[in-house]
């Protein structure tokens, strides 16, 4: 039986591109089960993308085949990549930051380079924009459907040359932890900070406790109040902010049925800075 | 075989979440098949998730299993449930009036307590804000897989203590028909109500026969106007309003080609109300 | 095996409607492999219909059956047909422009009146608003599960009363090449002419040579500028224009990572003409 395919893109659902690369994997093999992580990365967000496969990737089967198209250099000489994760999964992508997260928080068990020579849709050669149907969809459609093995995609490549976008390690930092703003809970507006539940945990502070929360922009301090730190939003009153684990075990902040992102116009990436620490005890006298 | 699997939920599909749930679907049963209701339900609106359900369940075949998470309060002691319609497809859901639409209008023939316990995904248990992939998506996939029959869920529950939203039922009231405006068809803007097409019919208007339409707003009248009973917008002119037979045969009011409840800023929900009588005979002396 | 069933139409996904037509088609054949082409068409855009049909259809197998459901006239006497495409795919719609696309890039083989009667679900008789699941999704189904051939469906119809929306074609026009802006790449703002490559090449401008585009709104023009003729988008600089040979072998005007569209406010159809010219050479003296 042939292993899933899933395909992310920044193309969104709204013109024929991500139909055209599900046909394609069609014709390679009917029988194929071909599914999305989304098409609606911010264009040429190549952070957004890594995010998202590394918080989706091991819900899924050893064995599946994810294609990440958000590709701001196509018809460049960039390279592209297929690699096989620790945990077992495939991705198929340009070599352009895209698997960031995949490498720090996963690890790569082994990389090849991905030519175009015979891995490309025959008749297609005048399109020099759409690898994403072009190479990409139909090489993750043959690797899936077990017509080519990763081994025959190229020459194998060093795990550690593979591109990395920069990033900030969250820290111990006396008192506090520290991290980075890596990305919203889109719909919801919750802040998912790269801070690991594990490293919070050193702060001591349980369930119900309080916490102070920090946010900078840069230098800039947007944001400094003390909340709880509970298992879920409904453990607060409605509108009222908490500290939380999320989904994939990293600190998160969020208010509970509101948007705290919108709330207090917080953004993401590298220069947006979280800092959390044991709520002080304030003695009125 | 196994049976189809539907998913719905609050989440939006431009982050990981809903991957992460067919993921999980997956990984339970790789034959299954998976597919989506809809993710755009506005954020927490229980209301919205139950009209969506009673719209799309009795199109499906007897036995898929329905998943739908708008869950506001995740992680609280709010009971889950999973039930068997009259009509014979199955719901797993948290028991938050997501079931109000099922229960009064198709009927719930069984109702089991959904246990924590036994029904989620195992390495989850740190995660307390996503039971829509740890427990809801994993136990929906087992169920459509015959991995496991509704019985096994846990205790049987008493289907009348299923959890209602506040309703006001559509009415005869003299020599017009009342209700509620339910829901609008999203993207044309129609506005949907909950007066069945058997009770307008008692109102003698044939096909082409003028309405007087009034829609208030708690105390305040909205809208007051005559319009012509069609069988489908193209029957009156581009731009002109029409009362019809919607897809679920309830009465409905629409413009042709245009948006009534932009035009006329109209809402949804239980203060929202509509009165229909024939049209009074004009006379000009 | 059944055969591909691919859907499109302007229903959106924000309610149950395109969930709806999942079922009747799953109830039609549970192994029927369902898949979505669009269901963002701007609401009764039949042109932008027509194009995504294009775009997509050869990209599918021979044998795959569309479904294009962008209706103003549902409910009306608008004549319903089902036609096979020289390419081999199979397209079932109303007859009201969806396929003009079609007929005059890929050409119809054969076509058949679709008969409302024998070709609607059983149980819908009263709904008259919703032919995209009564009447097209469940043909649809029955033709991809091979229930039911193209010839059942109703008489055989001249391929040339197919209706055409008005479109201009594309010409030489002394040094240069004229055209319609037919479409959008909907999320990345490029123009996609009906220039098609084999016109351009005429004007024998090599891969980053220089050419002079101008867009005008019936008689005002809206852009001229000199730009490179490009392989792809990164060949220029982030920010600059560039033209292109697009994905389906036209021409397209883009910005390198920004908007064109948005840029200089440019719409598409019939009133939005491009001409191309190779770039004249400017000497200072």
């Amino acid at each position: 039986m042939s292993e899933a395919l899933v395909f992310q893109s920044d193309f969104g659902i709204s013109d024929g591109a991500v139909s055209a690369m599900y046909g394609v994997a069609f014709k390679v093999e009917p029988a194929l089960r071909v599914f999305d992580l989304t098409h609606d990365i911010p264009q040429y967000d190549v952070w957004e993308a890594s995010y998202r496969l590394v918080q989706t990737l091991q819900y899924w089967p050893v064995g599946t085949v994810f294609v990440s198209v958000v590709d701001p250099g196509v018809g460049t000489s960039r390279r592209s990549v297929a690699v096989r994760t620790r945990t077992g999964q495939i991705v198929v992508t340009p070599d352009n930051g895209t698997l960031t997260h995949v490498k720090l928080m996963l690890g790569v068990a082994e990389a090849r380079e991905l030519r175009e020579e015979g891995n490309r849709l025959s008749g297609s050669e005048l399109s020099y924009t759409f690898h994403g149907r072009d190479v990409y969809a139909y090489t993750g459609a043959r690797l899936a459907a077990g017509r080519v093995a990763l081994a025959d995609l190229g020459p194998a490549i060093d795990p550690g040359t593979i591109v990395e976008l920069p990033h900030v390690p969250a820290a111990r930092d006396g008192d506090a932890v520290t991290g980075a703003i890596d990305v919203l809970d889109v719909r919801f507006g919750s802040l998912w900070s790269n801070i690991p539940h594990g490293l919070f945990e050193g702060l001591g502070v349980p369930y119900g406790g309080r916490v102070e929360v920090s946010i900078r922009n840069d230098t800039r301090e947007l944001y400094r109040n003390t909340m709880a730190y509970a298992r879920s939003f409904a453990e607060v009153n409605v509108g009222e902010p908490l500290v939380y684990i999320n989904s994939i075990l990293n600190l998160a902040v969020a208010i509970n049925q509101g948007s705290f992102a919108r709330a207090y116009n917080i953004g993401t990436g590298l220069s947006w800075k979280i800092a959390v620490r044991k709520a002080p005890r304030v003695v009125y006298e």
